[in-house]
């Protein structure tokens, strides 16, 4: 490509409403437009990137024996309300009505569309497993659209749905989709990490979440030092501290503790580590068939202080109301008669459930439920009874790694991919149903498989990148090569050279970008780096009379000067990788 | 592909609710599945070709100098109303609101965006002429949708935005992008006609449309018989029978015709062609600034009795309201004083409009503004004043070319491109503006380009099939050879065969479909026709004990032996198009 006759839209200015730095780096390199809030144009240099992407994606998925169909983005009401979604589905389904009334919606994902579609054309165990996947737009009606095309409204998703006759038929996929996740990450040169994850409002049994590592990601994701354990922090297992429980060495004792409300007050107030206090949350019960009103249908949730809730964790606990909701604090006074700041699991009159560490305490401090107090010396079994001991924390950095190896790590990963066990949450909803060996109707199993493939662009900036601009791997590059010529519009001999080199390099494969612009040389350096491209030959009239070109790899410190008969076998031997 | 790890969905029945030959074939050939009315999901079979047809669209749009870029499908309210089409655009545009209330559409066509993003990025003459496509997919929500993918509701489009500093370099982006229309047509194997066409309500100085020939299709498009002149039946110029009027040669007579009210009806009773006659229709006028009462705002269109009035000539006049309106009942009861089949021009108090062929009359016959009577006789200027003579019919086959050679056919077609000089209609309402040589703000001039993409593969199959199914040109069959192996599930050396030949197509660049399929040998000959794969190769054990394979064209009447060692060379012969 000619960049005279391209549209390089760079800009030199940080736009002010873009946060983090791919989102920076994407508008200032003119890869994408803003639309509207979550609405983004992808420019021709953005675009390239994509499609790589896409083309990476589908090339594996299509190895891994899965076969590409394309579903409406429009889809009706009625199948959503066969699975119970439609009422089910917050606010960011985008909901519409045809000229005629009927309800739509922009489809988010598209488990309803390919269930009713299978169901329909497969009758037999003989054409199963079967996994059918689709790159296509999607849109999600977030409510605070924000980083781009990182958590856009409308966005490019690889979903892929499988159907199975029996779940060690869903297992074998789902290990295949596993593997193909790694092939695809890997191809796009990204550091990431399949981690284990709670599978979540979708349902399922089994899920693992595919993330690239970067300081700006969302999510925390955890690691075992000594063993190949990893999870997101939700799923993330929290073991007890090894050993017995100690045994109490204090009495118990109610000590006035007036305006001190939160652990960190307590701590320094009774000059004490947070390690051994406890805090008490109180958060509404599962609802019952018979109403039971004697905890004001409240349960009490018991940590140590220095650790935080799992929300996750506690809303999937029998007993527990899913979503999870904290009780207010006219309920807390109600039940309990004092303030949220004072409770403590001594002669509570609601239900009790204790995390594994908080469980191992000996001789703590928890609230007195009697405004301005606290107990001090409290010990299980001895004070209360333990009850109900149940892994509801956040895993922090040094906790043992559940597998018995090493000790945990957290970084902050962006998730890329994400793929479930669904089970047959959709296919006994919907009735998708075949004849096996027996010529028995059974309910199929299915999985789901996403890739988030315009996130990836964005992840991919956010893990490759430098004070000069983005930096490509080279596989997804909008171009692989640059090749700059220095005042060829007056220098007939450099445009000839630049001309030749492009159309040699081209030749051989590679995706070139001859920056032939009649611009100072400063700005179409300054560009080239912005836009990322990994590769550079810049050709000069000094040069040329040496016989010799410049080279600078996009991460390299220093340029060097090559023999314009070896640049095509200096870049060979750089970028094995040609002609994507 | 192994067709046994393959969606197959051929199916034997023609569905009910398929009026076309095209659906029901993409039906039964396992290529769609309807999911709602207008919205149907591509299986694997189906979306091969589609991607084939992109394919090719994209790379001679490329090669055109056109960048690719991808805009948002859900665009905002707001700039449908500063071009003024938020109003304009009837229940076509499928209108949402997000989840805080703002107003969006389903983009059906993408002008104001692409003026918004250009006029935000392009500054100077310098940056021009640029030209900016998309392969997207998009929504019109049609009243009725029907014919399958042909008229969807959700479909896929190539559209195409140039932009230009003046008129010329407009009509130089105009002229490559018809050449490259038909480069993209020629490449698709499909018999097509680019003809001029009316601009219509999209505005715009000049546009043409290409034509799949095809009985199915829905428009009628007009060819001259010596010439290149072609144009849709609404653009075609219908001109006058050469030579001058008759004199006249009858008195002018009123004559009592009861119930006789059709132009056949009167024909018969006055035992004369009805070529004699002419019909006299009341439009609703132009409105006007001040109301002009004298008429009623209605306007007298006069035809030939023969021809048929072509509205988009009939609206595009000055003083005719657009679009053409017909004048109710009872305005024409109050205006003239008698139903319409009695109206004629004779002192007719309404403005009239005379179609070139019917000022060619001489003692004609038409209404006598009074119920019940016709006038016989009738001559321009002897009777009454010819006054204003314009082309307000469909030509008809037989008529003259307007451009004086030969003689005008009428065959049928389906649009599947349209190009249009937009002009200034979208950059003037939203003020997109570059500077010139002379550094002076100037209106940029734009050209639209479309290609319906999903819609090519039903015209390619309208024409071409037969009562066996598809028969696919090469460029975009599925797959371009079938392999059929005859009980190789039972006959190990046909199986190996069928491998050895598939791995050797493959290698040499083939898209194949190999059908190791446990079913019939009938069966799966009538599915590989109907799919409508070009070549077959057949493997039987008989052929292999005689060191043959069967092959045969999918247009041919006769199978025939070829050695099997001979199998690829007969290939290449025979499809010298590979490797899509």
């Amino acid at each position: 490509m000619r960049a005279s006759r391209y549209l390089i839209a760079t800009q030199k200015e940080t736009p002010s409403d873009a946060e983090i730095i791919s989102h920076q780096l994407m508008l200032r390199a003119g890869m994408i437009r803003k639309l509207a809030a979550g609405l983004y144009t992808w420019l021709p240099m953005g675009l390239r990137t994509l499609r790589k992407v896409e083309r990476i994606v589908r090339e594996e998925m299509d190895k891994s024996g899965a076969q590409e169909v394309l579903m409406p983005a429009v889809q009706p009401a009625e199948l959503w309300q066969e699975s119970g979604r439609w009422e089910q589905y917050g606010g960011e389904l985008l909901r519409m009505n045809d000229r005629h009334g009927r309800d739509f919606c922009f489809g988010p994902t598209h488990e309803e569309v390919i269930t009713d579609l299978i169901r329909n054309e497969l009758n037999s165990y003989k054409e199963l497993p079967a996994n059918f996947y689709q790159i296509q737009t999607k849109f999600r009606d977030e409510r605070r659209p924000r980083f781009g095309v990182m958590r856009a409204r409308e966005f490019i998703m690889k979903d892929a749905y499988s159907f199975h006759v029996n779940a060690e038929s869903l297992d074998e996929t789902y290990q295949i989709m596993h593997r193909t996740y790694c092939a695809i990450f890997d191809r796009l040169g990204l550091d990431y990490r399949p981690v284990q994850a709670d599978s979540g409002a979708i349902g399922g049994s089994a899920s693992h979440e595919f993330h690239v590592l970067a300081s700006s990601g969302e999510d925390d994701i955890v690691f075992s030092t000594q063993s190949d354990y990893a999870a997101n922090i939700e799923k993330a297992e929290a073991v007890a501290p090894s050993g017995e429980r100690a045994l109490p060495t204090e009495e118990l004792k109610e000590i006035a503790t007036p305006d001190q409300r939160t652990i960190e007050a307590i701590s320094q107030f009774l000059n004490i580590d947070a390690i051994r206090t406890v805090k008490t949350l109180l958060v509404k019960a599962e609802a019952k068939e018979e109403e039971d009103t004697s905890n004001a249908g409240l349960v009490a949730l018991i940590l140590r202080g220095d650790h935080s809730l799992n929300e996750i964790k506690a809303e999937n606990l029998e007993g527990v109301a899913d979503p999870l909701t904290m009780a207010t604090d006219e309920e807390i006074e109600a039940a309990v008669g004092c303030k949220a700041g004072s409770i403590g699991p001594v002669n509570l009159n609601v239900p009790v459930i204790v995390d594994r560490s908080a469980a191992q305490l000996a001789d703590f401090v928890c609230g007195a439920n009697k405004e301005g107090y606290h107990l001090t010396g409290v010990n299980w079994e001895r004070d209360l009874p333990l009850g109900r001991v149940e892994d509801i924390r956040n895993v922090v950095e040094g906790d043992p790694s559940p597998d018995g190896k090493g000790t945990l790590e957290i970084r902050r990963g962006i998730e890329v991919g994400h793929i479930f066990k669904l089970g047959n949450k959709y296919s006994t909803a919907m009735n998708a149903t075949v004849l096996d060996e027996n010529g028995k109707t059974v309910i199929m199993d299915m999985g789901c498989y996403g890739i988030g493939v315009s996130r990836i662009v964005a992840a991919s900036i956010e893990q490759n990148h430098d004070d000069k601009g983005i930096i490509w791997p080279d596989a997804i590059a909008p171009f692989q090569v640059a090749i700059v010529t220095l005042n060829a519009h007056k220098t007939p001999v450099v445009a000839e050279a630049g001309e030749k080199l492009y159309e040699q390099l081209k030749q051989a494969g590679y995706d070139v970008l001859l920056d032939d612009r009649k611009e100072r040389p400063g700005v179409k350096f300054a560009d080239m780096e912005l836009i990322g491209i990994p590769h550079r030959f810049v050709i000069s009239d000094r040069g040329l009379a040496a016989g010799t070109l410049e080279y600078k790899g996009r991460r390299d410190e220093d340029k060097q000067d090559i023999a314009i008969e070896e640049a095509l076998p200096f870049l060979i031997n750089a970028s094995p990788r040609k002609g994507l």
